[in-house]
């Protein structure tokens, strides 16, 4: 068994941080959490001297561990787009630049190229459980499936579905998604999986959605989508799908919606039936707020969501979100609740800060297995965060975690844990 | 005279970007900017290579200069309470953590320790103009203004005014007002001069109000404080001056709107009357999203005042805002501005980057003097910046400066120019 001593926070459930100061987590040798303790027990620091035993303990001194993040919706092939285009309107951002950068991906060293980097910035991030949205490329989703596994990192990554109101090289066919998935090993305990999904319904015929929601249950396999994101879609939707009841219900329609475990980004306009439907089916939101900023979208009602009982995880959405670390996204979670508390006149509640860090760790990381807190029986995949800079007049452990979140960023991560395995900078040259 | 070569951006105007790729700005020995040009002149170019002709040219090659930020609303006490709080609603804000923070002022040597690392991160984050909260302690406030002086940077310094509805340990007198200004050299070519300060009508008396009115006619200082920054605030403010049409005619009652040039924070709800008013008074509206966002008060009509003739510039408002990044300020103008976009149903258009960049810079900067653009006759108030771990894929420069903007940070900028000084790092440690 493997100890470490540090500062160790997480958010076990959303309504406070538990903060072991000075405490103890025990990792065995798969990588499981066995143990979390205040003061450790005299019969193992004695067998921490001991080195037969087999119990090693590392102290981390005066830094803090915390679980490492989770982002449950992101576009990697528009990593080289981040920062661009945000002064421009959702139609022509799509056009005029999201698309034809998609449609590079065809190129497989250029995938490998902006692919080598999106990873390596995860990493940097620490953000070590992602959910990807690829491109319509066989090839290029599958290679980074491979870098991925080569940097020791969770993820499900998908193969985008998309066969209208696209251009026309950015367009599958039901027999390529067929292909793909006859040619893929699929294995449940791989630490990257793939993940069914189709762009949204817009882009999607009805044969493409209706294969999808086949192969999503052949396989067992997980789906994820955009929902709702904003008003013209969701009437684009209505006219495309008129005998559904809402949004949801057109996926739900064609076995996308909780026939397997759903993820559906945004949902800025889901209403009373789409709650229902999304709670029936037990969806979870992917709430991403950076993005519905920079794209005008509006803002989710995240709090209803979570009165509601439906799952919430984030997103960084990138690149409609500007940031890949999920401190900025947990920030500005918070921030657009207040400004929705601010326009409900005080009768809406806005996100605490131990439910947003909920949000981007342990609620995010249930959709992968074990993980996103430091409870025992979890996989230990964690930060230790070196704040001495920001920490020159005796903060509080509380505080301490607030600032790091707020103003920390990459440079505080000293070591990032995945499954108890410290990774190492994830090479962006291209082999 | 001195020549740099670098790609030259700015914002003259705030409709678009100015962008020399691979231009030249000469520098006067008084820090005055005396030429801008795409190619240089052959002339000069020979001079050059003159040694005895007294021009000389450094090539910045690839990077790119920009005009240094303004950042025109922050709490220099507050430095230490970054990042702190920011699940509090504002009343618990200020009674539990800034009122006790301001307190500890009165101790010089806490004073210095704060204040340098407060102006250590101006310097940091580029920001070479800042209009100052100081708190009501004349020594500390003296303390901070030559602490700025020591860095080269300009700012305007206010001691605070409030005498009631604050704690005890946190009010000061006109007497106190009186014998500060009277200890005071008064150089209006100075870079680092003082402004009067009424911390906001709620905490001042009439009397305390009707003296700081007087000493800015007496001394031709200009004027800071808060304006209708939420809607309890207003209506408290419309209980306490009761003959007022708006909160902004209470300030004008005590010659404190326009009598000289005058910087308001916040004005989330400022109306037509008081609109109107602002725009009469050639008052400056600092708009805060960051800090209005973290305090929920709303979103400023930012469109509406600059469609009205209203002067518009930025501010972190740290510690309410959370960042002392004016990147940081400039994407949120950007995005509060595109929710209330959405709010509005499209009716009230959002800032683009280039208006948004143009409040941080020129629009600022007007305020400190002729700064904040490369306009000839302007002082060389710059920051060179290497973005090229940004640039791994031939960005083009409009493309590069959104990313700096988006996704840069402090780790960009090499060399800060102020007058065309080079500012060296300030010193953290006290003497």
């Amino acid at each position: 068994m493997q100890i470490y001593q540090a500062h160790i926070i997480d958010t076990p459930s959303p309504t406070r941080f538990r903060i072991l100061e000075n405490g103890y987590v025990g990792v065995d040798d798969t990588g499981h959490i066995v143990g979390l303790w205040h003061q450790l027990p005299d019969d193992l620091m004695s067998k921490t001297q001991d080195k037969s035993s087999g119990v090693t303990l590392t102290c981390f001194g005066d830094k803090m561990l915390i679980p490492a993040f989770c982002d449950l919706h992101v576009h990697a092939p528009q990593y080289r787009n981040l920062g661009l285009a945000l002064d421009e309107e959702l139609l022509e951002w799509l056009n005029k630049y999201t698309f034809p950068e998609e449609a590079r991906f065809a190129d497989i060293g250029y995938a490998e190229r902006i692919y080598r980097r999106f990873v390596h910035e995860l990493w940097m991030q620490g953000t070590l459980h992602s959910s990807v949205f690829a491109t319509i490329h066989p090839h290029s989703t599958t290679l980074l499936a491979r870098l991925f596994r080569q940097a020791g990192m969770g993820a499900y990554v998908g193969l985008v579905g998309m066969d209208r109101n696209s251009p026309d090289n950015l367009r599958n066919t039901t027999e390529d998604i067929i292909n793909y998935y006859q040619s893929l090993t699929i294995d449940s305990n791989d630490e990257v999986r793939p993940i069914i999904t189709p762009r949204f319904i817009p882009s999607c015929t009805p044969q493409m959605l209706t294969l999808l929601g086949q192969i999503a249950q052949q396989y067992n396999l997980p789906v994820q989508s955009h929902l709702s994101e904003n008003r013209s879609e969701i009437e684009w939707v209505k006219q495309l799908e008129p005998d559904t009841v809402c949004y949801a219900d057109a996926y739900r329609k064609y076995g996308l919606l909780g026939t397997t475990p759903t993820l559906m980004a945004h949902c800025c306009y889901s209403e009373e039936k789409e709650m229902g439907m999304l709670r029936d089916n037990k969806v979870t939101i992917v709430h991403c707020p950076t993005s519905n900023s920079n794209l005008a979208s509006g803002i989710a009602p995240v709090r209803t969501f979570l009165d509601n009982g439906i799952p919430v995880a984030l997103g960084t959405d990138v690149s409609a979100g500007h940031y890949m670390s999920m401190l900025r996204v947990i920030q500005y979670a918070i921030q657009v609740s207040k400004l929705h508390y601010a326009h409900s006149d005080g009768k809406i509640s806005y996100l605490s800060m131990s439910e947003a860090f909920y949000l981007a760790t342990k609620s995010g990381g249930s959709f992968f297995g074990k993980t996103g807190s430091f409870d025992i029986g979890n996989t230990f995949d964690a930060l230790l965060i070196d704040d001495s800079y920001l920490n020159y007049d005796h903060y509080s452990l509380p505080h301490r975690l607030q600032r790091y979140v707020y103003i920390g960023d990459d440079r505080d991560i000293r070591i990032r844990f995945y499954h108890n395995q410290p990774l190492t900078k994830p090479n962006i040259n291209n082999d």
